[in-house]
């Protein structure tokens, strides 16, 4: 086994949250479902997102210079498949659940259980991907928290009864 | 609320896996709890990790220049507050569990879900915080694993019996 299938591998193993990244501006309306999101500092409250330089929507993002992270809740597995699904198209896409606008102007989640409104402000290429910096604008929370978690190529919910 | 408690307060909603992050070298042994880990690309495996830049072992980890991302398992709950515990001093925290070593010398947890040795490849800063870039040397994994993650301000166990 190469390092590469040993790290995807490994990788499964990490838990993380499941989030739809949007944008919408003058290159267009766009969005995917994507795990590797994270806090970088709350001086100013900045987080970060990792995304593919060959998805087709990677340039869109870079000219909009906006994104909103939405993090799935556990209600949302149906959504995380509308935004991993190649073949559909954005309006296709947005025509699932409900959408408003905060600051950036990019689609933000209405059922959402965080949504952080945000203008990318730099990018680190690395590898195969890129980096985005996100200053964080405006942000809207649920109240009853119910995570979607990605773990072992597979979904779980969690907030609900059984906690460790 | 500023919008600094309001970002954390949101953040507390994205979900995340804990990890112990480990170094030993020149600068000596240390270790802390991290949940802002995240996957960056697979050419080459790479990942990354921030950390607080006032952090006490933040210059250590820079002059050690290697790591290793110990993911946490759901009966490591006490292991985490050991390792984010500031008054304790660090042959105190790795006198907790078993440890070995694999590529670059960093502790490596036995017990963990998965491991990964890295070489600190690159550094970000961002406000208070730095990004670790990784490039992984050497991987070990868990037959059965069962996640530790962080949502709300609490810790859940995933990959037991309830899932979504």
């Amino acid at each position: 086994m190469t390092l590469q299938t040993e790290f995807r591998n490994a990788m499964a193993q990490l838990g993380s949250a499941v989030s739809v990244i949007t944008t919408d501006g003058p290159a267009g309306k766009f969005g995917f479902t994507a795990s590797a999101v994270c806090s970088v500092t709350d001086q100013p409250p900045t987080l970060l997102v990792c995304m593919n330089r060959n998805s087709f929507a990677h340039e869109h993002f870079k000219r909009n210079g906006t994104l909103c992270v939405n993090v799935l809740s556990s209600d949302h597995q149906v959504l995380s498949g509308v935004f991993a699904n190649a073949s559909l198209r954005s309006e296709e896409r947005f025509g699932h659940d409900n959408w408003q606008v905060l600051s950036s102007g990019a689609p933000v989640l209405s059922s959402a259980v965080a949504c952080f409104d945000c203008l990318i402000a730099d990018c680190h290429e690395v590898g195969s991907h890129s980096v985005f910096y996100c200053q964080v604008q405006a942000i809207r929370t649920s109240e009853q928290p119910r995570g979607l978690v990605w773990f072992n190529r597979r979904y779980h919910a969690i907030g609900h009864d059984v906690e460790a």
